[in-house]
C-alpha cells in the first residue's frame, strides 16, 4: 500500500509522476538521454543494464518493465531472464559482461567501483563514453528503485502489462508522456 | 584517479558534467526543484537531507558541497554537523528528525521504508508531498553519490572551496550553469 496518497489506479512510476509532475519532467528527461537517445551503447544494452540493476534492487515494477522495454530491442525475453540471473555466462559479449559486472558494483556503493573491472572493460573494448554511461545508468535506478519502492507503489501482476508498456517505450522513449492506454 | 579521462582541473560533479553535457541537463534541472525551488520544505531543509543521506553514503564531494549549501541556508555549520553526527539528537524539529529517518531508510534500499516510519513523520506534521520529496531527494542522491565516486572524481581538501561553491549554490540553484570561478 503506497505511504502517501497516490491515485490508486495507476501502478509503480506512473502514479509518482502524476502526482509530482514538477519532478517527472527532469526524471523523464534523463531516462530518455541514458536509455533511449542515441549513444555509443545500444538502447537494449543500456535497458539490460537498467534492469539487471533493478533486480539487484529488488524493485518489481523497474525489472519488470525495463526488462520488457529491453527484450523488445535485444529481440526476446530469455536473454533478459539469463542475464538478470548471471550475466557472466548469459549469451553477451565480453564487453556487456565487463559492463554489467561495474554496474554491479555500482548498486553496491560508488566506492565499490575496482580499477580491475574498470580495466576489464577497456580491454573488452569499452569506450569512455560506455564506462560512463553503464557507472550514471546504474547508479540513476539506484535512484528510481528507491523511488518506487519508497512510497510504497504496487506493480501489476499480469506480465502482458509490462510486455505492452515495454513495446510502447522502445518505441516512444520517456519524453512522448504517457501513454495513451491506462494505467 | 578518476577512471575514465575527466578534465584533471575540474573535481566532483563538475568533471561530469563537463564530460556529458547531455545528462547534465536533466540532473541540474532535477537538483534545482528537488533542492532550489519552492516546495513545501524549505531549501535547508532539502539540502540537509541530501547532505545526510550523502554522509551514510561516505560520498566526501556531496556532503561537502551541500552540507556547505544548507549550512548557508540554515544559518551556521554547527547543525550540519551535528545532524550528520546524529539527527536526533541535533537541534532540529520532530518533523525534520522523522523525515531524516525516512531518509536514511531510503539510502538502506526503496524496501527499507516502513509504516512506522511515515506514521512518525505524519503525526509529527509532515504532509504526503514532503514525505514524497524526501523520499525522493535521498533517492537522488543515491544517484549522485554513486556517479561521483563510481567514476572516482577527486574531491578538494581546501574547505572554503566548499564554502564559496555553497555560498554560490545557495543564491543561484543548479540550473545557472557552472560557476564563473574555476575550479
Amino acid at each position: 500500500m503506497p505511504h502517501i496518497g497516490l491515485r490508486e489506479e495507476l501502478p509503480g512510476m506512473r502514479a509518482l509522476q502524476t502526482f509530482r509532475p514538477e519532478t517527472a519532467g527532469p526524471l523523464n528527461a534523463l531516462a530518455n538521454v541514458l536509455l533511449h537517445a542515441a549513444g555509443t551503447l545500444s538502447a537494449g544494452e543500456r535497458e539490460l543494464i537498467g534492469t539487471v540493476v533493478s533486480a539487484k534492487n529488488d524493485c518489481h515494477y523497474c525489472q519488470s518493465i525495463h526488462g520488457a522495454v529491453a527484450a523488445k530491442h535485444l529481440g526476446g525475453e530469455a536473454l533478459v531472464l539469463d542475464a538478470k540471473e548471471d550475466f557472466e555466462t548469459a549469451p553477451l559479449s565480453e564487453k556487456m559482461k565487463a559492463l554489467l559486472a561495474i554496474a554491479g558494483q555500482v548498486q553496491e556503493g560508488g566506492k565499490h567501483v575496482t580499477p580491475e573491472a574498470v580495466a576489464r572493460a577497456k580491454s573488452a573494448g569499452a569506450t569512455d563514453l560506455d564506462i560512463h554511461d553503464t557507472v550514471l545508468i546504474a547508479a540513476a535506478f539506484c535512484m528510481f528503485n528507491r523511488y518506487v519502492d519508497g512510497l510504497g507503489t504496487w506493480a501489476p501482476k499480469d506480465e502482458q502489462f509490462y510486455r505492452d508498456r515495454g513495446e510502447y517505450l522502445a518505441q516512444n522513449g520517456y519524453s512522448a508522456g504517457p501513454p495513451p492506454a491506462n494505467p
